[in-house]
């Protein structure tokens, strides 16, 4: 168990409700207000893990984070999935009417675009943290601000929920990563059941079908397929694979097989499924 | 040629650039505030073509654009490839000291998130357009203010560059689609070198596996694969495939084959490839 885990966020942010679920109560968090603070702090040392969110079921996938994991020398060690339900908060006695500005995180914004939409007068006003957006709101007193946040924030500093349940689809779940320091050696898939792939293909038609067809092959289940792009080599893309198995010897096989088809192969880490609970 | 072409973005944004470079200086411009409106106008009659950002070479996918491709009976007719310089832009005279807060459109700030980060006190306000916050910026006359714009916005409402050139690598494209109104009934690939596809797959081992081996089976190239959430069913995932072919037989074919594949099979339109030149 990691003494200390860097988030995202901070008080009454989405990633401290899933660090809560993950770790439990007993790690301090150290809270980051970027995704890139939250890498720097594991790879530093300053943390011992780190909790990043890496996609949401309604928006997809945060494409800066694959960069971020494709950079640094961490590995993926666990996932957590995370019912998420955002609602307007502003201080209490305010209206709609009231409103002309609306600060969250671009994520949360962007999980209620439907809802936002339909008020094309406010100001969209993208900050660091939905917690971090609620507690300013808490000292500032300025009637003109709602904030897009969950239901923690809004108790935790006292603002009232205006409108509730603003997110596009109930059904609302962001997955996040735990990130660890990489270990000196071991065996890639023993305990574990679930591997994240980085790799690009050669440039000819097929390439990206014979890779999926040994993943098949090998009795693998593809839970994810993400195309990034490369840096300094526009269309050309890379992927990122989460595949799922029940037997540490397939992924080994797997592992094997695949270099012949792939260029630049990482395994970014192997780790349990986590579980996705009905809220 | 299209009488008149809905664009995302006001005067001296990029969309304006892209429309003239693919419709010359002929049509007229209908600005829209958001890719909803564009949509919208080209649905309604309002305008005879749209243009829509689909994605960008540093930053990725725009995700909810593909959401509106989904939903839109729309075809893409045909698609832009725009390079893209990002500059500091502020009122003559304003210093790097005086500013406090950025204005853009948000894939305006992702494209510079390097440049941004090193300036994390500067507050980013989402915005719905380049060009308009360099309007606004001119008008407001606010020396607090930065705006992420093209030269062309700087040239335009008379902005000065205070730092040139700030995405965060200097090959930074901007993919654009053309869509128009659906046609009563066609031969989908006569006239076309490239097809954009939406799909997804049966919940089981080797289903994509098995339509990329159709696609490279019948020689066609996949130039793009993005997967997009299904909305109301978290991490099951739909499919935008791009495949480029040479003779209008070959994507005839597959699209024979891949039924027996895929579910929800549709084509979302077929048009000459893009050229991309080098600024």
């Amino acid at each position: 168990m990691p003494a200390n885990v860097a988030i995202q966020g901070f008080r009454g942010s989405f990633h401290e409700v899933a660090a809560r679920q993950y770790f439990g109560a007993a790690p301090a968090l150290l809270p980051c207000a970027t995704f890139g603070a939250v890498v720097a702090g594991v790879l530093s040392g300053a943390a011992d893990a780190g909790l990043m969110a890496i996609e949401n079921s309604l928006v997809g996938s945060i494409m800066p984070n694959f960069a971020l994991l494709e950079r640094a020398a961490l590995r993926i060690s666990g996932e957590v999935y995370l019912p998420i339900q955002q609602h307007l908060l502003a201080l209490p006695g305010t209206t709609l009417a009231d409103v002309q500005a609306v600060h969250s995180h671009p994520m949360a914004l962007r999980q209620c675009g439907g809802f936002l939409g339909q008020h094309p007068h406010w100001q969209l006003i993208e900050t660091d943290d939905t917690g971090h957006s609620a507690e300013r709101l808490a000292q500032a007193q300025t009637p003109a601000v709602a904030v897009v946040a969950g239901r923690q924030a809004a108790e935790l500093f006292g603002l009232a929920v205006l409108v509730p349940d603003i997110h596009d689809d109930p059904l609302n779940y962001t997955r996040f990563l735990v990130l660890e320091r990489q270990l000196p050696a071991s065996d890639p898939a023993s305990g574990a059941n679930k591997a994240s792939l980085y790799f690009y293909t050669p440039h000819q038609p097929g390439s990206l079908a014979r890779v999926l067809t040994e993943v098949a092959r090998h009795g693998l289940n593809l839970s994810k397929l993400e195309s990034v792009p490369r840096l300094g080599q526009p269309w050309h893309y890379a992927f990122h694979a989460d595949v799922e198995f029940e037997e540490p010897t397939q992924f080994a096989a797997l592992l094997t097989a695949l270099p012949q088809y792939t260029e630049a192969l990482r395994v970014l880490g192997t780790y349990w499924r986590g579980i996705m609970n009905e809220e």
